[in-house]
């Protein structure tokens, strides 16, 4: 194997590549980046437990003069890329399992890893596909996946559920203490289906996505789901199980609803959440529409002290005074991923869940379980 | 005690004042902030073990209705004030150690310390002062405080040794691995003296320091010295003992110079670091002055691989062939507090103490001690 490329496009894509490389793993040959090279590209390939990236890279700065294929050890060979100097890299492998990198005036020689070691991976594209664009692709995901459970003891709340119906593709994350729940219009339409994806997976896929007019392919396999963006294959498996029917936990009726202005209502509980007793690792926070249709964030927290904010909602109140206490954490996420400068609450009642709807963000509902103080 | 002051003034002081604000310390009245308030202006007063700072708040904005003092506990104020909204902030005692802080819509209440417990800190200025531009002091700071030492066998090399004379300052730091050395001319002349201070103290008042032209006072004591810096003073204990004498150290003769442009050196250094055995936490590299006189850096790893860099000196080279190895961690601090985009390193022999030195960096010196390889 012996080729020569431009060292900002490969390291621009090593980069890329890197977010399926494992650190840490039993299995040493995944903490190596293979590379394929042949006569007119190079794949690059990483994966860990959950991810696999498998990347193309065709470039006119391109020279191969000899193909074959190596497993380097990752994290080395990225920094040293970053490091070189000069405009190209070349690459060749020496005999006994060494690679040879030479740029400008460096010449370094890396051990690699055992080839024979490293999983079978199958980047398998299906001939029916969806197509999202990617800026929805990512909104969907900012939108949702943050509201998974990261705590393993029910593990298919750690995923996201997308459910497509036609052209309609909704996804929802609870960890079953707060929900949220997006449905966007695909351009096509497809047959009924439903997957649940690791959030990790696709915070990693986020990562990926820059913010253009692109479209993301989507491949559904029985286990497995492929991404297909521009010259990048983003691999990753399936959450196996039944998601929990979620529908049915969301309200219908809102006896009491209140509009705020979002940047408001964030800060005040912002600055209750410094001072607030904690249940577990949240603080605790409560709002109080009083009499007069004003409402009072606050915090108590004996040892340090409490914090009292007066929010003014900015349209009529629907409803009567109510109480009602939430983390702040959940409350502050929720209210951070709407696009709306102002959001309505609605309440069922003071131990029921409240949802927070936005008016320019479309299908998009938080909803969140308020707790019991006393 | 009550009063209102603009808030981001108030902030922007707490800030400088969080400097030497403890965090973990066997004194609780440690992690407060003392506010003496007084009818024209206010003292931010907050201490560590080793440093203290005291603030003098006078402001336009300051409005007092009664003098009084308070100890807040300093990490949940800083946050408020932090995330408070509006102009002003309006701060009232209350009875039972409480303090009301209040501001738009925001009404806070948070538990004191005890103001009985706060110990009696002396920030006294002396008549005779040595007056040194800011950016002077920030710069021989910078210069040689990190080649301070980090571990408290010997609690002497932990500080900086600041010899006057005349009006020469010149300030020397070694960890008795490297040692960094730099000179400067006083704008007036002072009698004799010398004093150690901690190197961490040096990097606190950094932080403080601006960019600009303004003066610093430095005011010294048997024990402890205190900057004047506009409206802070910053305290700090010396540490006491008899500083090694240092020039003894510094090798004379050159037989070997070699001058190279500092980024191509630096960079090839870094490379080298990359691959290389680690001695304790330093990474080897050599350095090879060829016979055709270019120069070889290289480090060997035999689990990952090796690096050889040619680094091509800026100017004719002194002497001849030398092998010498060093701490790559060491050289590329010293290298990097250099103003001089060449530099030149001059050897002695394979096992004894190299230097170097810039151009353009008057009066300045890196010396780093060789290891022994095979």
């Amino acid at each position: 194997m012996r080729f020569e490329v431009n060292k900002d496009k490969l390291l621009y894509n090593l980069i890329i590549a890197q977010k399926a490389l494992s650190n840490k793993t039993p299995n040493p040959a995944l903490q190596g980046i293979k590379l394929d090279v042949f006569k007119d590209y190079i794949l690059l390939t990483t994966s860990n437990s959950d991810i696999s990236i498998n990347i193309r890279l065709e470039d006119s700065s391109l020279n191969v003069e000899e193909e074959g294929s190596v497993l380097i050890p990752g994290k080395y060979f990225i920094e040293i890329v970053r490091k070189l100097d000069g405009q190209n890299v070349e690459m060749s492998y020496l005999d006994d399992n060494l690679l040879r990198i030479e740029a400008d005036h460096s010449d370094i020689t890396l051990n690699v890893l055992e080839l024979d070691d490293y999983p079978n991976l199958v980047f398998k594209e299906k001939e029916d596909f969806i197509k999202i664009n990617v800026r929805t692709l990512k909104t969907i995901i900012r939108q949702t996946a943050f509201a998974t459970s990261t705590i393993e003891n029910r593990p298919i709340l750690t995923g996201v559920n997308f459910k497509i119906d036609g052209n309609a593709l909704t996804s929802v994350a609870t960890d079953s203490y707060r929900l949220s729940q997006k449905t966007i219009e695909l351009e096509d339409s497809y047959d009924a289906m439903q997957v649940i994806i690791p959030g990790k997976s696709l915070e990693e896929l986020m990562k990926i996505l820059e913010n253009n007019q692109d479209h993301v392919e989507v491949h559904f396999d029985q286990s497995r789901v492929l991404f297909k963006y521009n010259n990048v294959l983003f691999l990753s498996r399936l959450l196996e199980g039944n998601y929990p029917e979620t529908s049915k936990l969301i309200p219908q009726e809102f006896p009491v609803k209140i509009k705020f202005n979002k940047e408001a209502l964030l800060t005040a509980i912002e600055r209750a959440s410094l001072l607030s007793s904690k249940d577990g690792h949240n603080a605790i926070v409560k709002l109080n529409l009083r009499q007069d249709d004003t409402v009072e964030i606050s915090s108590n927290s004996p040892e340090i002290g409490r914090v009292l904010e007066e929010v003014y909602p900015v349209d009529e109140v629907v409803g009567s005074p109510i109480k009602i206490a939430f983390s702040s954490k959940y409350i502050m996420e929720a209210l951070k991923v709407f696009a709306s400068s102002e959001v309505t609450v609605s309440f069922t009642g003071e131990i029921r869940p409240f949802i927070i709807t936005g008016e320019y963000d479309n299908q998009m509902l938080q909803l969140i379980l308020p707790v019991k103080t006393d």
